[in-house]
C-alpha cells in the first residue's frame, strides 16, 4: 500500500489568518519566517488558533552494504552502537529533544545486529542491512512496501496519541550514499554534484565515494516509477521515513523536515505524491553540499542555517523552539487593538 | 565614566574545551555552529562546565527629534504606547522572553512621556528625547557619559542578581536614523548603503531619509573620537546601551546582540573598547540592508536569519534556545568513551 489521500491545503481562512498576523503590535512582515510558519501551520490546521501537540521525532536505522564497495570510512557498527544511545536518550538527537520537550521514537528498520534486547527501540526490521546496490536492489518491491507500511504504522500510532508535529531522523553508517543516488535521479542533478564527505571522507574518499556510486548508477537496470528507484537505491530506513512522510500528510500532520538523508527520503516522497510538501516545514540548511541543492529544488527556506552536518533529526530538534516561537505569536501576541496601540498597517507591506 | 576594563578572553582551557567537544558522539565539526558557540562561551567562562543563569534582555526606549525632519513615517506616539505594552509583557519582545523564560527589564532612557506610573519601567530618563542632530547634538557629553552610567548601573544590578547572559533591546520612532549615521561613520561606510526603510518607509520614503541625513552629517562639527560621534549623532537608548555592552563584558557577562539599533550600539562600544566584541555572540541577520554590512564589518556570523526586523531584542532572544543547546551540547552530550562508541575522530576534521 503506497497510495496515500493527502489533501491540498484549505484556503478559504487564508485572509482572516493573514489580518490576524497583519494586526499584531509590529511593523508589517517584521517577524518574516516567524509569520510565515504561522500562516502555514494555520493552513495546515485549517483554524485561526494553531497548536502544538506531543512533538516527536522518529529516528530510523539502518545499515547499508553498499558500504562493501568502500564508500564510508567509519565502521558500520557504529550504527548499532548508536542506535542503543539514541534509545538511551544519548548523542546528538537524544540531547537535543530533552533539551526542547520533545518525544523520541527510535527504530530499527535494517541494523545488521540484534537490537531486540533493547526495548525502546521499534523492532520494524526488514532484513540485516540494505542490498548493495551495486550488484542488487536495496530492497525487493515487497521489502521496500512493507518499509512504507512500517512508518506509516508508527506515525498513525503517534497521531492517534495525539502526536501533531513530527519530525524525522536517521541513523545509518553510508546512507549519503544512497541519499546522493536518489537526489540524482529524482532532482536530474549530475552525481558529481550530489556526493560529499558524509560522516567524515576526505578529498581523496569523496572521489572513490563518487566513482563507485557512478558505477553503481550506470549498472542500473530500466527504473521508470518513483517506487522502483527508491526500492532499487534507496535504503531500509529511508523508505520507512517515506512511508511515514505520507502518512503524517495523509493525518494533516505538520513534517519538519532535517537534512541531506532524511531530505532524500522527502524526494522519494513527493515523487510519489508531491502534496506532501504542503505539509513540510524545512528546518535547516545542511552542510552536507548536496543539501542546498535539494533546498533549491524543492524551492525550500529552511529556518536554521547552522552549518549541521550530524543528521539524526538534529536540525528538526533546533528548529522546534523556533516553530513554538511562531505559533506563540499568531495566537498570544498582543494586537493594535488589544494593546491600544496606534495602527501602522499603511505605512508597510505584507508578505503573507 | 566611559572607562571599562575589559579583559581579553583567556586561552589556557582552549585544548581542553576542544578535546571535550570533540569527544562528543558525533563526526568532528558536525555540530557546526554549535561548538563555536560551546567554545566562546566556556573561554567566557573560563571552564569546562559553562553555564547560564538569569538570561535577561534589557530594552532600553528613546524618542529622537531628528523625526522632526520627516525621518519616519509612523507616529512618535507609538515609543510610549509600546514602552507600556511592553511593561506588561506584551509586544514580539513580551511574546519571546515568555516563551523561552528569558527576565525583560525595560528602561525609560529618554521616552517624550511621562511613564514614572508604570513602576515596571525604569526611569533612567535623561531628557524627552534625543536632540535633532540636524541642528544641535543628540546628547550633550554630559548627558551621553550619564546614559552610559546609566546602563552600566543597570547591567550591574543584573549581574548582582545572578545574570550571566543579557540581550539588549530598543524601542523608539525613528531610531534607524541615528543607527544609520552611527553605522556610516564608526565602518567609513557612505550613507546610502546605510539607510533602509526601517519600520515602514516605501523607496521614496528612503530617498528622503537619506537626504535629510546626509544633510545632518555635512552639518556636522568636526568628531575625532568615538565618544564624540556617538554624543552627536546616537541616541538616549543608544548610549545607554553602550555603558550595557561594555559593563557586561567587563564583568565576563555573555552579550547577545540583536539588530540593526543595538549593533549600531556595539558598533560603539567596539570604539570605545574593542574588546567588548569578544564577549559577543551574534544572534540574528537582520533584514533591514544595512546590518548585512554591520556584520560583514565585525566578521560576524549570526545564529538565525528569519527575515526579522523588529527590533526590541526579538532577535536575541529567539535566538536563546539555540545558545542553551549549546551549552548542554558541551555538558550534557554523550561521549565515545561515555557511550561505548568506536572512537571516529581520525576521519574528519575539528572546526574549532
Amino acid at each position: 500500500m503506497i497510495d496515500f489521500n493527502i489533501i491540498p491545503l484549505q484556503e478559504d481562512l487564508d485572509e482572516q489568518i493573514k489580518n490576524k498576523i497583519n494586526q499584531k503590535t509590529k511593523p508589517l512582515g517584521s517577524l518574516g519566517q516567524l509569520e510565515k510558519i504561522a500562516f502555514q501551520i494555520s493552513r495546515i490546521q485549517n483554524t485561526l488558533t494553531p497548536y502544538l501537540n506531543k512533538p516527536n521525532i522518529v529516528l530510523v536505522g539502518s545499515d547499508h552494504n553498499i558500504c562493501q564497495e568502500g564508500v564510508n570510512p567509519n565502521p558500520q557498527k557504529i550504527t548499532w552502537q548508536q542506535m542503543i544511545n539514541f534509545s538511551k536518550q544519548g548523542g546528538g538527537i537524544g540531547l537535543f529533544t530533552q533539551a526542547y520537550n520533545i518525544n523520541l521514537t527510535v527504530v530499527d528498520a535494517g541494523v545488521d545486529y540484534d537490537l531486540s534486547a533493547h526495548k525502546n527501540i521499534i523492532n520494524a526490521k526488514i532484513k540485516n542491512g540494505s542490498g548493495n546496490f551495486m550488484h542488487e536492489p536495496a530492497m525487493t518491491h515487497e521489502e521496500c512496501k512493507q518499509a512504507i507500511e512500517n512508518g506509516a504504522r508508527i506515525v498513525r500510532d503517534l497521531h492517534t496519541k495525539g502526536c501533531n508535529i513530527i519530525g524525522f531522523g536517521e541513523m545509518g553508517i553510508g546512507n549519503t550514499s544512497p541519499a546522493s543516488v536518489l537526489m540524482s535521479i529524482y532532482c536530474n542533478i549530475p552525481l558529481e554534484k550530489c556526493v560529499g564527505p558524509g560522516s567524515g571522507h576526505n578529498e581523496d574518499g569523496v572521489k572513490r565515494k563518487l566513482a563507485t556510486l557512478q558505477k553503481a548508477v550506470s549498472n542500473k537496470p530500466d527504473l521508470k516509477e518513483p517506487f522502483d528507484i527508491l526500492a532499487h537505491f534507496g535504503g531500509l530506513e529511508i523508505a520507512t521515513i517515506v512511508g511515514g512522510m505520507l502518512q503524517a500528510a495523509e493525518l494533516k500532520m505538520i513534517i519538519l523536515n532535517d537534512g541531506f538523508i532524511i531530505t532524500s527520503a522527502l524526494l522519494a516522497a513527493q515523487a510519489l505524491n508531491p502534496k506532501v510538501l504542503e505539509y513540510v516545514i524545512y528546518s535547516h540548511h545542511s552542510k552536507e553540499g548536496g543539501h542546498a541543492l535539494m533546498m533549491e529544488y524543492l524551492n525550500a527556506d529552511p529556518v536554521l542555517n547552522l552549518d549541521l552536518r550530524l543528521g539524526e533529526g538534529t536540525g528538526a530538534a533546533l528548529a522546534y523552539p523556533i516553530i513554538q516561537g511562531a505559533v506563540k505569536m499568531i495566537n498570544d501576541m498582543t494586537s493594535f487593538e488589544s494593546a491600544a496601540i496606534t495602527d501602522t498597517t499603511e505605512t508597510g507591506t505584507s508578505i503573507l
